[in-house]
């Protein structure tokens, strides 16, 4: 692919293209709450999901998946170990990867470890404005999983942990933020609705995953993955009469988005 | 608040304008089947889930927490010391729990494990009337996780229990019983379809456990908690097709469920 | 029962009855990411499901239950501890246990485990061509969960599994393949949209080990599950706009489907 940043709308339709023709093998490591969801939203989108999470597998995995999401929802200390071997085996391999340090901050657990995989240097790093924040070392972290910090707010944090790590940084909120700690774009897309399903983020960090698969400018997929994620999700919203059927006609319309939808609904600032 | 147990509907319509007021932050430690369900309904409802079952975080978590749901549905070992942890701290921080002693009776390892968190001294306890009559000390449980007992089979045990461990207890079934040992309240309301709907029962006691986060009546709040559930899931069932679309409309239900609603089937008996 | 496998729509029609009458207690020790699934396909069945996966609980319960599920999809330590011991509880009580040996072929954890599970006589093999081919010891499995291989070309894998175990070997795909080691069946039956939703096939092992849990012809039960729901898959199919409608519209056509349904549609070669 020779398209650039500078026409992201073209640059999605053509990704978006790819991902269904190449089925790529993504890799998730997630949390118990969200897996379901997750597998079936990467089966919509028309990538080919798989959880291996367990020591031993976890790695060789991800010497051959064509990306590895590592998320931090539930993290047990098997799934823990799991996600470490499979982090450096996706270094060694060349694998992309996306790390989303869900609920991090103040969780005496996952705080630390997220650090451990920062340091893994991920290629995309994906959370809300607390957890962007608190990742990159300057601040306690939000409420749960919920942000307490606003989306701008993040941006220092965000410019200097994509600095640091060398990776993509997707802050998630009303108004999503990509920077690649020289460049920031703003995707105003989306509905609340996604706020109202559990894994409404968490499947995001996957869908970056797939795109990342198919093209080496992860700036730019990383924008591809926000920016299909969420005109789903406003085609979704159109027809739900409420959390539990936009959930369904969610997926439906991640399997049924096409590049007219991506051109017509495209709200990059 | 100052409304009393003797106006449960009025109660009922200001504990849940409360509960999307103020979004609590509800715990979840619950088993592998229900985990993504009982977060959607959480979410649908207006509270906050989050569902932090590890050790060393659950404990932490239960103590900023507003509710706390533990639910013995599928409980591994890690997950088992995540319970002890989070029970404890929730008492020393007074943060509510509801406990959902699942299947309970014969199963070697939940059984015992049980009668530790039992004596614990919930704040509620939600079962069937098997789960409810074993953890009185005085059953042999049911057949895996339906009830083989009748509801009004376990008033004895439910009234025992309550008044053994100080906790509210409920016991589902076609009408739902709750005491706090003294008092004893029936609710009508439901639909057999909630019970072709895995997770039916334990979304519920998370919804306890949010209904406990806005009143120290925790009688009211049961009887509150119950009747918002039951009465979301008559509403789903008039529009439903099926088990699936049921569980798709239950969360819209409760998304959507208004005083009105309230006011209008509600069946205390 | 005393239909035979030559009389395969009247035999399907007369266990599919049976399971909604009995409702047979299936323990299912399956994967994180189909469970909820699993769940609620054997509720709208009519089937009891227990999730039962804990050691020194799985034996216990798998003596007690009319069938078991064993599912590779995430095989935890834990798990694989109580898998082991279910299995030979099964094996001890006459409880028919189904093997579904996910992703099995590279990976190195659960290939030489499903191999010693493979050893302990599983009374029905599920997996995908690929799968199967792996199990019987002469392939290389496929691509994550995707069969690489076609399902003709697992027959003679399939025939030579049957006569090592015993077990009724299935395979899946468009056409699925039955065979017991000496005779073989194929059903044509399904929707490709069944291979869109996680748990698509991880469901099926459930639901054969509800139909086994009815008649001790497992050739024929075997058939009988593959048919009640692949054409529960075209009824849902009909109505579909997308995978995500199409899971929740199975969920509602599992429950609704009958005996005219499986005569009219049933393709079996």
């Amino acid at each position: 692919m020779t398209r650039t940043p500078e026409d992201p709308i073209s640059f999605t339709q053509t990704a978006l293209s790819r991902v269904r023709a190449d089925a790529p093998l993504v890799q998730c490591i997630t949390n118990s709450v969200v897996v379901n969801f997750t597998a079936n939203a990467m089966l919509a989108l028309g990538a080919s999901p798989a959880m291996a999470d367990i020591p031993q597998e976890a790695g060789a995995f991800a010497s051959i998946a064509s990306g590895l999401l590592i998320n931090l929802g539930t993290p047990r200390a098997e799934q823990r170990e799991a996600m470490t071997e499979a982090a450096v085996a996706a270094n060694t391999a060349g694998t992309p990867w996306v790390l989303d340090p869900v609920a991090i901050g103040s969780m005496p657990v996952r705080t630390p470890f997220s650090y451990q995989l920062r340091d893994l240097r991920p290629t995309i790093i994906r959370g809300n404005a607390s957890e962007v924040i608190a990742l990159a070392g300057d601040g306690a972290g939000g409420r749960g999983v919920d942000a307490t910090d606003d989306v701008e707010t993040a941006l220092p944090a965000a410019t200097a942990l994509a600095a640091q790590t060398g990776s993509v940084v997707a802050v998630s909120g009303p108004v999503d933020l990509v920077t690649n700690g020289t460049s920031a774009v703003r995707i105003a897309n989306g509905s609340p609705l996604l706020t109202q399903v559990t894994g409404g983020g968490c499947a995001l960090g996957a869908v970056m995953a797939a795109f990342a698969a198919v093209d080496e400018d992860r700036l730019s997929t990383t924008i591809a993955a926000i920016m299909v994620y969420t005109i789903a999700a406003e085609l979704a919203a159109e027809k739900s009469t409420g959390p539990g059927s936009f959930a369904v006609g969610f997926i439906d319309a991640l399997a049924a988005i096409d590049g007219d939808a991506i051109a017509q609904r495209a709200a990059i600032l």
